[in-house]
């Protein structure tokens, strides 16, 4: 195991109607930004749920932030925020907003510019923020990671920003999301725990037998379509929930990580606005092809435990894992490949453009150079 | 899943040598009351480590907090804490210091008496504190219960106070331990989780599958015995991380919890200062045959995902995977029962008026009466 610090202050309010706990955790002379996205809160009606709780305090209303937040968008908010004086950010929605909320929460009081803060993670402090999920997805409800878009040069970039103070999670909040807005969150938080855990073997048993524990949940998840269906309450807690600690750090501690696949499907959706989730999984089962000779004997681990494929003939027990694994995500009705996702040459040819441009090698420990990218988008894109 | 409220802004400081990092962590102008136990960190060297980092501040050494620790002695710490003016507390220790320390935090600034703190949990505020751990069973280092005997009344009682600011978990600070005492902390943080757990089906699934999880990594490191003799350095990150992991409140979001275990365990270390994880182990199987009615359906996910039992006939799952655990215990070498454990009927009559005066009911939703309690007493001593 290697060293390693861990934190997480983010307090999670969980559970049906927690919405009324709310101003119990709002600092008592909060001027309020209130972010949110498209406008689905209006129709759902939380909207006006989170609205009834903020009765007293000044509430500064900011929607439009789109998926995979805009820089320009962002400026907006910033700029609106500074104007109106407030000193708190409550983000309503998805992983988008929340991650977008985390950007004008730090450069609201800063003198960096927007975008340079998204370039180099640098920053001095931030403005308190609180979330209300109702995406459950990207985990950014209980991390302080935030993804940035830049659509004028088609750029998408991560960098560690800050923690929400608190997250209300209402698993009935995402009652009105489309399956496949929800096979897509699931897909995501698979792909969280793979990237955190399908590395190599032998680096902590502890943060292993969890990791396994959250895709069994997952799986089962998966499997429970008719729950998700009929708005099944304690199946869409089970979703919120795992999606949130798949990646809040619990599963990481000491060990490497891998975020191979992330590059490449940020890469994707920045190039052709497929959804985040999507865009992993129709680059994971090549990841695990090509970067086999690095992943053996971790693959080996997750075939036995959590797909409980048994055998003693390597190659065999390989396959099966990651047909496994594109089973599961056709099952969520995704593309388990580039091909079937309907994703052309031109986007791998830009995409092996910008990281010659780059010139840096990818992944767990560095170890994926740009040639074996495009081994794996050839593989992606050649699949039947 | 119940709606529940999560957090736990412990940071941890985890890998050999993390104590150089201290600093980086205490209040510039911390004046430190150093707590510790029976002085084993001054023979193992681990006193000297810590001292080194921490020249340049103020140090108050209150050394002689003894396991399960009393409140004779801890009112003598929180005398000399006022007295000195202290800000900060490092607890140097395992459970007992720690514990032992948050009363001290607590009752320092506080007008109520300490004792009175343990028995109401009712206080105002804390002075900050921090530890060093080098007995990784409790998982105080990152919570904020904490349990105090006292001597006179021959009583022990828990409550939740404070949660550390920062623990620094240097797994090497652990090679010291005598192979009972790691026994012990095994078997606290294999019971911990099954408090939490081995309650009823269909609560989380998500905290099922890494309950399991950690169960399933306590008895991987249970058969490492020649590694934890030789000090190989990732086991005892395993029993070190697995322990926090264990009582960390990552396992119960949104679940009934049992404790009836802890319960009579207390009693027994309380009336004969048998070691806190050993009296578990000697409870535990009675608690499970007695109780069954209660816990069938969990005792049957237990035995198939934890100990691998298959088969159709529940009753043959149940006695298996309750033998199992009874396995587990005596491969650390701890007594499965009380009649093993040379615990006499005298002490199960004292538990039995004790619970008959406070006349409420026990463990999880309180369903367990005294008279259940006397069938698991009854049970365990009868055990051949």
């Amino acid at each position: 195991m290697k060293n390693f610090i861990f934190t997480n202050p983010t307090k999670l309010i969980f559970g049906k109607d927690s919405i009324a706990r709310i101003t119990n955790f709002l600092p008592k002379d909060a001027i309020i930004l209130l972010t949110y996205g498209g406008g689905s809160i209006m129709k759902n009606g939380i909207y006006d749920q989170v609205m009834e709780q903020l009765k007293g305090f000044k509430v500064v209303p900011f929607g439009g932030i789109e998926a995979n937040p805009d820089i320009v968008t962002l400026k907006k908010a910033i700029e609106l925020g500074r104007k109106e004086k407030i000193n708190f950010i409550l983000a309503v929605g998805g992983g988008s907003v929340i991650d977008g909320s985390k950007l004008i929460a730090i450069a609201i009081p800063s003198t960096t510019p927007a975008w340079d803060i998204v370039k180099t993670g640098k920053f001095e402090g931030a403005i308190p923020f609180g979330t209300v999920l109702t995406v459950p997805a990207t985990g950014s409800e209980m991390n302080s990671g935030a993804v940035i878009s830049n659509r004028e040069t088609k750029e998408k970039f991560g960098f560690y920003g800050t923690f929400p103070l608190f997250s209300v999670m209402d698993p009935t909040y995402a009652y009105t999301l489309s399956k496949h807005q929800i096979s897509c969150g699931i897909a995501d938080a698979f792909m969280h725990v793979c990237e955190q855990y399908l590395t190599y073997p032998d680096q902590s048993g502890v943060m292993d037998r969890m990791s396994e524990g959250i895709l069994l949940n997952l799986i089962d998840i998966s499997k429970s379509q008719d729950k998700l269906a009929e708005h099944d309450y304690d199946t869409f807690c089970e979703y919120m929930l795992s999606a949130t600690i798949a990646l809040n750090g619990f599963l990481s501690m000491g060990t490497a990580q891998d975020w191979l696949a992330h590059m490449i499907g940020h890469e994707i959706t920045a190039l052709t606005g497929i959804t985040h989730g999507a865009s992993l999984a129709m680059v994971y089962p090549s990841v695990l092809r090509v970067m086999r000779p690095h992943k053996e004997g971790k693959i080996l681990q997750y075939a036995k435990r959590v797909w409980g494929i048994e055998g003693d003939n390597t190659d065999e027990i390989v396959t099966k894992a990651i047909s496994k694994t594109e089973e599961f995500f056709r099952s969520l009705g995704l593309a388990a490949n580039m091909a079937e996702g309907k994703v052309d040459q031109s986007v791998a040819d830009e995409i092996i453009r910008r990281m010659e441009e780059r010139g840096h090698k990818y992944g767990e420990g560095r170890i994926a150079s740009v040639e074996e990218v495009k081994v794996i988008l050839k593989d992606s894109l050649s699949q039947k």
